[in-house]
């Protein structure tokens, strides 16, 4: 997997030639040395192909596609998550983590317990990392990756999902597994959306300003990190959904 | 959950006094600046208690007992992890991760394809660390850890797990999930152990050495980092037993 590259290009189909991003160009041409006639992989919006690179320039490397190889199919059920800014790096590894789970959408807000200054070059380095996760996973698509100020707007925004769920500690009994299991059994929702708290966990005003759109879970009686519990519940999901 | 203190005493009850060990002790005593009459909660074994700080010393810190405390029970039924040791401090924070969650008992093993020289005092530290994950996510048990040679001595020590998984990224339609559920459907098993691979994937023989003791599982089909894998499977498992 480590020979793959990403592009946004559109109608990505073989025999045609594209010029790679700047960052990946960089990465072919400067770190992996690669010299015309290269063999490679290069993917996006969930296509994936051969390629080999025509010339090689380091911020603007041309590659001529070949044939489309089989790709990873994202989950049936899209899954969006909502997360807070976390300090300590741990949003850069929850977007690497829910990227290999093959999670959708990320919308990151502001928890009202945990002050993180964020800006949009916070933003550019997640997507940086979503990259990153996206092609050692073998996914042909990259999340979709925004911030919000709040978790109502973050909520909110997933207009899509027919299902959503909060995962707040001071719920005790009703289960994500079983609730999401229940909502499989009719008609699937045509999107699931999840949002977790920061690592004080939710203020009451927060969970009250999204309880009438959103279901409250647990995932049990053991208090995850907040890096820990969007992880432990996109699993729970994908296993309900046969994925997993 | 930041005033529990863990105690390895036998025979915790209502009125006795014990001695804190000694990284509890300094930790009470040096660095929360406990005095005499301190309220804190001790816990080990599975129960915990209200205590009173009796005498500081920071090597030996003195408590009495008070009541007992509701304690969150362990997963009904108990789950083994037998994992590598991976580079870049991701044992350790798989150890921490699996100890949030419930795990039971950790083993881990020096895989094929991933070399990591692991010394008494590398388990020592790992110890410390599902010490202070049990303190944080309030399980008033400790998991047990230890290390041991190899994949293969990794799952014949899990004598008590009756069914036994290996995550393995070239299995392609066995889910876990599924087959953890179908496992469940009868008399349940007394135990469950789960093995994982470090980064590069389990080597072949390493599989077929423990072939005929445990189930080859799927998590599907996007790869799943070494560190991402195991902490899913626990949340995997945990839905199907209905307590995520």
């Amino acid at each position: 997997m480590s020979d793959r590259f990403h592009t946004d290009e559109a109608d990505l189909a073989a025999g045609r030639r594209i010029i790679l991003p700047g960052d990946e160009s960089h990465h072919l041409i400067r770190v992996c040395r690669a010299r015309p006639g290269h063999r490679l992989r290069v993917f996006g919006n969930g296509l994936e192909f051969e390629a080999v690179l025509v010339s090689g320039g380091a911020s603007d490397a041309e590659v001529e596609l070949g044939a489309a190889l089989p790709t990873v199919p994202p989950p049936a059920i899209p899954l969006d998550f909502c997360i807070p800014w976390i300090k300590g790096g741990r949003t850069e590894f929850l977007v690497q983590k829910l990227t290999e789970l093959g999670v959708r959408r990320l919308r990151i807000f502001h928890a009202a317990r945990e002050v993180v200054k964020a800006d949009d070059g916070k933003v550019e380095r997640l997507r940086r990392v979503a990259l990153e996760a996206a092609k050692q996973c073998g996914r042909a698509d990259l999340p979709e990756l925004g911030a919000v100020p709040s978790l109502a707007a973050a909520m909110e925004a997933s207009t899509d999902s027919e299902a959503k769920f909060l995962l707040y500690e001071e719920e005790r009994t009703r289960r994500l597994g079983v609730a999401v299991s229940e909502r499989l059994q009719g008609v699937p929702p045509v999107g699931i959306c999840v949002a977790s708290g920061p690592e004080g966990g939710f203020d009451r005003g927060e969970v009250e300003s999204v309880a009438s759109k959103a279901e409250v879970v647990s995932l049990g009686g053991r208090i995850l990190r907040a890096e820990t519990a969007p992880i432990a519940a996109a699993a729970v999901i994908l296993a309900a959904a046969g994925e997993m």
